[in-house]
């Protein structure tokens, strides 16, 4: 009979990382506020929309694809793992009191991950849109003047052009596949589109810090997503969608509807039981 | 800009094992109506558990452990793809049509895992049960006549080693933590104890299969996996719960009111949509 230990963590399953959110705490790198705030907007971002995937964990039109979803959730949890401990520095907080014990408004999300996950059609959209924008924010984020920011974009980049990858392949392959599923491929296009501007606008205090060579500057990144997006939405045979942005799109403070259930079943579990060992 | 082509499957992300569900698929290896229903009873395990654990993505009381369940529920589906996989080559189904397109009835899940999650204990508990009985298990199916049953047992037990550790420090945490953790880790074992027993149940075709060197006598793993409970309960300062097995533990085809409410949740998009390309 074996016999075990207990240890710091009860949780010693690693995703395997070369550095982790473990490391980046006990580094000593500290955020100033405007950093940290920065650093909310990207973890934010991945922590509500691994929240959104991991719906589909056996939920998915083959099992093969409920694997590529849970795993992509799973990174992107990673990822918001990186920023919120960051963040957390600035404030002595830890990334679980800022992913459990912030409330609705002072999330940063952008309202594009806030989506319901709808059809796979739909997830396959808000994936493609997504992972394109981060790929292009991450792979600039590399050289930010904040050597902690650029670390923690160089872990995630390789990880983001598998999501691309993925989400590009389903666009394609239901776009090419029947009429019923290119109709529903152009129409998750259509759904989520309202949501894609939001991602480019300047908010404070990204512009500043990215004056300073530490955040990357939204709008600079419009082009060459947009770019990209049309090219492969039209290689796919589809339309890109005529839809102005949705209104208030600067995340300054306003959020979808979606939000509050989102966070209702995120944090039920450590609001109930405040300290995470009860 | 990069151009992306279409291939047989859209999803590309592998969890990076040796050997592939479809490596087995086109290894010709095919089961016989007996192998391929004791493959089903092992797959529908892992499978139902799966689903299960997905929920925990982003609901954990910490987000290490959001990505520790989740991980282990993207093993499971692993294990399940195998073993689903293989007994589909014995009626030229494939692991989705087995996965989608069974009813409720013909499942053959343990209750054990078809138990709700409740709290964070009671998923423990759940775990803890389930993760010493299939490491004992596995690590005897290792010897199967069968090879391909023999080969999926040896990736799995790796993993499974893994959940072993992983429910076992959580117990002893929980344990040891406070007052009402500690409470709440006894409830957790008291309220899955009644389907431990089932586990143990020499159903067929089991048995005979396990007369043929091909399976594992279910009640020829009984005593280890109980020896071993009973140490890490006690190790852990808890009572063994002492709970009569619920009636009908047989895997002859009773099965948990919950099972219904499961399938439901994983089949729907899959029958709205049958082919999964729409």
């Amino acid at each position: 009979m074996s016999s075990f230990t207990t240890q710091d963590s009860a949780t010693r399953i690693s995703v395997g990382d070369a550095i982790t959110p473990e490391d980046l705490s006990s580094s000593g790198a500290a955020a100033d506020e405007k950093t940290a705030r920065y650093a909310l907007i990207l973890g934010d971002d991945s922590l509500i929309l691994a929240q959104r995937l991991g719906h589909w964990i056996s939920r998915a039109p083959e099992l093969e694809e409920d694997i590529a979803l849970g795993n992509i959730a799973l990174d992107l949890l990673g990822h918001a793992r990186f920023f919120l401990t960051y963040a957390g520095t600035a404030w002595g907080k830890t990334e679980d009191d800022l992913a459990y014990f912030r409330d609705e408004e002072e999330f940063r999300s952008a309202r594009l991950v806030e989506q319901e996950n709808g059809d796979f059609a739909k997830t396959i959209a808000r994936q493609l849109i997504f992972s394109f924008y981060s790929h292009e924010l991450y792979s600039r984020l590399v050289d930010s003047a904040d050597e902690t920011l650029a670390a923690v974009a160089e872990k995630a980049l390789k990880e983001v052009a598998y999501h691309q990858d993925h989400a590009a392949q389903w666009l394609l392959r239901l776009a090419g596949g029947t009429e019923e599923s290119q109709r529903r491929m152009q129409a998750g296009l259509e759904s989520v589109w309202a949501y894609v501007q939001e991602l480019f606008y300047d908010a404070e205090p990204t512009a500043e810090l990215a004056e300073a060579g530490i955040a990357v500057l939204p709008s600079s990144l419009r082009e060459s997503v947009m770019e990209r997006l049309t090219g492969i939405i039209e290689q796919a045979g589809l339309r890109v969608p005529e839809i102005k942005g949705a209104f208030g799109a600067d995340r300054s403070g306003r959020f979808s509807e979606q939000r509050g259930f989102i966070l209702a079943e995120m944090q039920v579990l450590a609001r109930q039981h405040p300290g995470a060992s009860w």
